[in-house]
């Protein structure tokens, strides 16, 4: 009989269970990451229940020091799983009842299952998005370090994929750090969302025993408790919203990854990355493989399209470490300034040469035009757009004069975008500097 | 020759464009929908360009007078859309050149297409994330208001389809406009991620020609600037999360369309939709379907996956239809308190049945297991679980005594569930009165 | 040193690997689920080298027993992992090395390792795809049995939840035993894609040292050979038409358990869920909820947007689960058939009326129209549709006469229904005949 | 009154319907490409109405005739839409009835909406995925034949970015050509199941009025007839297959584009894409962006999940630009002979070192590892790996010899992969004549 397999569900089933639905159904496999937070809430419920007068000051007391039992446990190790437990919550009880007798069939008293999880899964997400928080706050840091560090760097800037103008090296750290920001910002409004207690939600009408619900929330230091039993019960944005978050955090990441990829090819050899984070093949001896960086990059499709508490863990651990990944990469990763300066071309200040017209007063779109023209002529001779004559370029335009030596300097071109966000020194160092404060304003 | 036809890289190509690709490239057919934010946006570029000198007042003047002039035109529906306008920031350029002549050419100095593009996309958003606001808010609104006037109606709370425990209608409604909620506080936080100003950050490298783009920001009323020039122009972060906000959204309306549609079956037979949101069967005469609800349920999936402009235009019209549908529904909704009333039956009162052993002291384990008896012995019986006599109650447990009969009463039952969040008529007016609060806070 | 712990690449790498990076990198976790089709690829491609005359015979023995010894550990549970064996090919082959020493260096002579695992994942899927063929046969056979014997039952067609047309029972179980057949069908044309070998494809050159792909394609008993060496080594075409394959035939199981679902609420009260497929609720006493149709509904959007090893493994374990308890639950189901009779009402005779009138000759959209008066009438009355007098129903059209009296009969109207693929029993009969020979044809 | 304005529905609507849940609910802005098939349709129709004896010959010939006006008006350009036709279907028996008179009420006699939505559809893209087909099978052809002509070209093959062995150009174009033979022979298989016929369903019961259902697939030469009819009217099996076809074309393409904007690079050069494939930038005058491979590459997400008929229309003409654009691509692409030459460097040939030594004897892991000592001897000494002098060499092993000089040159080493689907000539030749083979069999 169903009943004696100790099924929740008690006395009322007559036919047996299909095993493959039974396994099928089960969640013990991924929902052990779950037995701390469940002990913890089973406390908090238990205190809740003796301030109701549904429990004796004894039962209390005897229901607690099982449930730390149990948790010593599984803490140690020891704690042996059951055929039958389907999921964390009916194993620790069940145990509970092994340890402390019949007193243990008190402990969910007016508390459904869903109540049960769904008060879990906020505990362990909001304990998890904390470390991911400090996670990612380190990698920004490692970031805005190397930004300043080799803040004198240029190289060039790319649209795709094609050279556009010079830029500093930090300029691009700091492109990336400033999206991981909002991540980082993004993070906090989730775990503001997760801190919710919906525990005395019952299974969809609510609590009829006198629990306090307020009592509850303090004992677990939530920000807040849920305002409807149905909904509190069923709804899952907070897993959605984390699932989403990941995703658009993993694709920032894997834009710096998919850079870097490029960067450390033998034809741009930008930077190479320590072996620490390189794999080789099996088949060709000479090979060096970004395999951190595809990871990073691979893993970003992965956090797509699913809202369950599966998704949770898995989603959980690769931001972890991926994120650790990441920052060491970043910290251990070598640039060649040599190649990044050779990177740089005449052509690419084919936009400054724009700008001294205008500054001569040419409107934008004709100068825009003299430029383009300038370029092709340079490529029909076949040489590098700083070798035409000024005679050359006066045939394009009479504006030109011989100042227009100035405008092939690329130290000189960059210290030109000065207006806040753009690559002169000035603003690098703005840059980091509100990056910094972004920090400090997080952590806090 | 290309340079003939206007295209804005100038002089440089030779070969023709393979028309198939011209059209592939082209985005006017939805852009079109930036008219008004991009002649705002250079309006506001141009006294940027002023002020740091590279326009005299006069030349801002006729170049503000021409936008003005082009908005006008779109505004009364004669701007003509010609075969080489690519994007609508071309057709407006193109325009203000045919009415102001070469002055047109110094409006896009220093400003690169992308730069443009997304302050246009980000001025849209702004304005449109609060229609969609408003909209949402009214929906809420109306569902408390619903939620208020009908308090005392009781009816069928399921789980898994299976009728669970009698609830308040307004519990039902609340438990919705609670999820709703939650969507609206999100679209504040995207709203503020929206609400950044790039311009002024170039292609790539910044802005080189001393624009403040704090005045920008000023002239454009936006909250804050962008931190990284190439992060400014490449990020879509705000597309992202606004279309991740209409997708949780639409998962909400979906469910609560769900409901209504079973709702409204013959065989439940709860509500009645308004003839104004059915529709018939071209074959069947008697048939009325739910089309309005079926329409809501089938947009949820249609946001999922995309990031682009197009994406941003199509679920923005989406959402706007949807939400003031949802209202029309909510609104006009016809209920059936007397299919409400039957639909209740004692099984349903099994919890409670448990919760009258707990209290006389067993444990709720074993209660529930002796509550599940007795529903096995009416079922076997063939009688409604509160038609048991005290006589075969006690012989499950000696605890049933005379009083169990004030077990069967529905309208005593959901006035235990008194904890916060739950179905009792003081836990629902604190809801509403919780909801209230919150519209308010966001309105302001 | 990274040599000496038998990594791969060998002797080149000086730094250390860091744990995290390398924990990410390992696939061993999931790919053991390949030990044994690993064992049969390497022995097969063992036998080519020889014939290549890179092995001696004695050196192929040897390495052909030690093979057989690995996977007799495995299929004994007595092979051991090392936490250095990355993956599955990796702990194979060092576990090879230490059963017969050096020779094991020469196995991958010419063999990349994504030709190794590309080549274990085909021969992987083909073995699943073929199980998981014939398990899809057999729930449609279950299905079609049970069509055949409940023939006779009637019940309400329904079309956006609303009533439609009386059908017959087994209308409906075929109506998605056809939509099955399609899935066993595709699945056959994926498995014609999964059966071509790409062994011998190298890392992207190609086999450089005279190898046999027509004696590998022979051994491993695939029915032809890839192309091309870059495309066989990178691409994962039949991974995405398998998983597409599993998504489709999901969404199919999961609108028949959607429909089952809702026939088995108290409201329907067509169907009755075995025990063995049910589950109770751990705080209502009466529940009994389908959890078994809610997992098969559930895991339908478990497998879009992946494209791994992983996906596979997880996918296919899913679909093996999903079609025996989908098979499980179609044989156990126990329908309520004077529930089914009651479920027909006058009202959806409301087409057939109509066509009462067309075949007086009557347009059709006049008799639509007729009878939607009928309808109303029936409505505003208060009595059933066949309860209007001849009276009133000639004042809406004076083409009824009293032959109007037959319409109101379920099972003349469905014998009507006799055009190939309706709900007559003659055409039901057809279809039972199509699924079966089709089934035929596939399983030959 | 409703019945006024036309609606289908007929005679019972009381209530006025919502204008924006009416817009919300209208198709007619993307289904009117189905005008051509609904004509086509609704003629077949109309004879197996008249077979049938529903409609007289006359009454038939009077329909025929004012399908043929209405399609005549689509044709030409006059047919005037209505505010209230909500789809195609609706407006073109609208105007039928217009044209003709009360007779064309006849020709919906026992065809539902649904019916004849899913023919319209399935004639529409029976037709589509021809055009489609052909264009693919293009842009194959085109590949093949420049596969053919530049055999002789040797360029550096990649293995995560980083430079692998020497492979042919033509081996690269064949890898993605291979790619696209299945496509082109998955979408045949999408035609197959597209190509049966469901009219003569009815709503849901089937047809009742004696409709010969193999007359009406005679009639639009469709292959075969659906089996039950409420899976013919609902299922959407073959749309979500196209849409799955469309997806994995697209990734294809895609991944060939992001290849070629690769190759395209400054750093890399190996192609430049024709002027009329590329764009240039707004702000940037030397600037020229690979813009037909990025769209090409950022359609490939636009496909995915959706299932709707707006789907079908927008992506069939997305694949159709795509392929279009793909082929000019491709035959107007230029190649730098040179700089692939350049692209090849001795640490390319470290495999064939390793397999060197395996010809004299050594495991292949052995020879593996050897032949990494040497390119670390050569890196670290800053020389090429070719550079290394025999006694360098045989301090690493001492099977090196004079004839280790043999190693060194890129044609030997390319011919050596002559295993079939290798990058040798003879090999590349198989492939050429294999997917020749293969277009000829697909064609016919």
């Amino acid at each position: 009989m169903a009943s004696e397999s100790g099924k929740l569900w008690g006395g009322r089933f007559v036919g047996a269970v299909d095993p493959i639905m039974e396994k099928f159904n089960s969640s013990i496999a991924y929902d052990r990451h779950l037995w701390e937070v469940d002990v913890q809430g089973s406390k908090a419920y238990s205190r809740g229940l003796e301030k109701a007068g549904l429990l004796t000051k004894a039962e209390m007391d005897q229901i607690l020091h099982g449930l730390d039992k149990v948790a010593e446990e599984w803490a140690q190790g020891t704690f042996k799983l059951n055929p039958n437990d389907e999921d964390i919550h009916t194993a620790n009880e069940r145990r509970l009842k092994e340890l402390i007798g019949e007193t243990a069939g008190k402990l969910h008293t007016g508390r459904s299952r869903n109540d049960q999880v769904v008060t879990d899964l906020r505990l362990w997400m909001r304990q998890n998005c904390s470390k991911l928080s400090a996670l990612l706050r380190e990698l920004i840091r490692t970031m805005v370090d190397r930004a300043e560090a080799e803040r004198d760097v240029l190289f060039p800037g790319y649209t795709h994929l094609q050279r556009a103008q010079p830029i500093r090296w930090s300029h691009w750290i700091l492109s990336h750090a400033v999206a991981l920001t909002r991540d980082s910002e993004r993070l906090l409004e989730v775990q503001k969302r997760v801190n919710v207690l919906p525990l005395g939600s019952g299974a969809i009408a609510g609590n009829p025993l006198g629990v306090d619900r307020e009592l509850l929330r303090e004992e677990l230091n939530f920000g807040a408790i849920t305002l409807n039993s149905m909904d509190a019960t069923s709804e899952r944005d907070f897993v959605a919203e984390f699932l989403f978050w990941a995703s658009l955090c993993m694709t920032h990441l894997s834009r710096m990854a998919e850079d870097l990829i490029l960067y450390g090819t033998k034809e741009f050899s930008f930077v190479q990355l320590s072996d620490a984070y390189s794999t080789g093949s099996s088949l060709m001896p000479q090979k060096k493989n970004p395999d951190s960086l595809e990871l990073i990059r691979s893993k970003a499709g992965r956090v797509f399209g699913r809202e369950d508490k599966e998704a949770v863990f898995e989603v959980s651990d690769t931001m972890s470490a991926v994120l650790q990944v990441a920052t060491g990469v970043i910290s251990t990763l070598q640039i060649h300034r040599d190649n990044m300066a050779r990177g740089l071309s005449p052509d690419m200040l084919a936009t400054d040469l724009a700008y001294y017209l205008v500054r001569k007063g040419m409107p934008f779109r004709q100068a825009h035009e003299a430029s383009g023209k300038a370029v092709f002529m340079a490529e029909t001779k076949g040489v590098p757009l700083n070798q035409l004559s000024l005679k050359e370029l006066q045939t394009i335009s009479p504006l030109f004069s011989g100042d227009v030596s100035h405008v092939w300097d690329y130290g000189h071109s960059v210290e030109q975008y000065a207006a806040l966000g753009g690559t002169a020194s000035s603003s690098v160092d703005w840059q980091i500097g509100q990056v910094r404060a972004l920090l400090r304003a997080q952590q806090a």
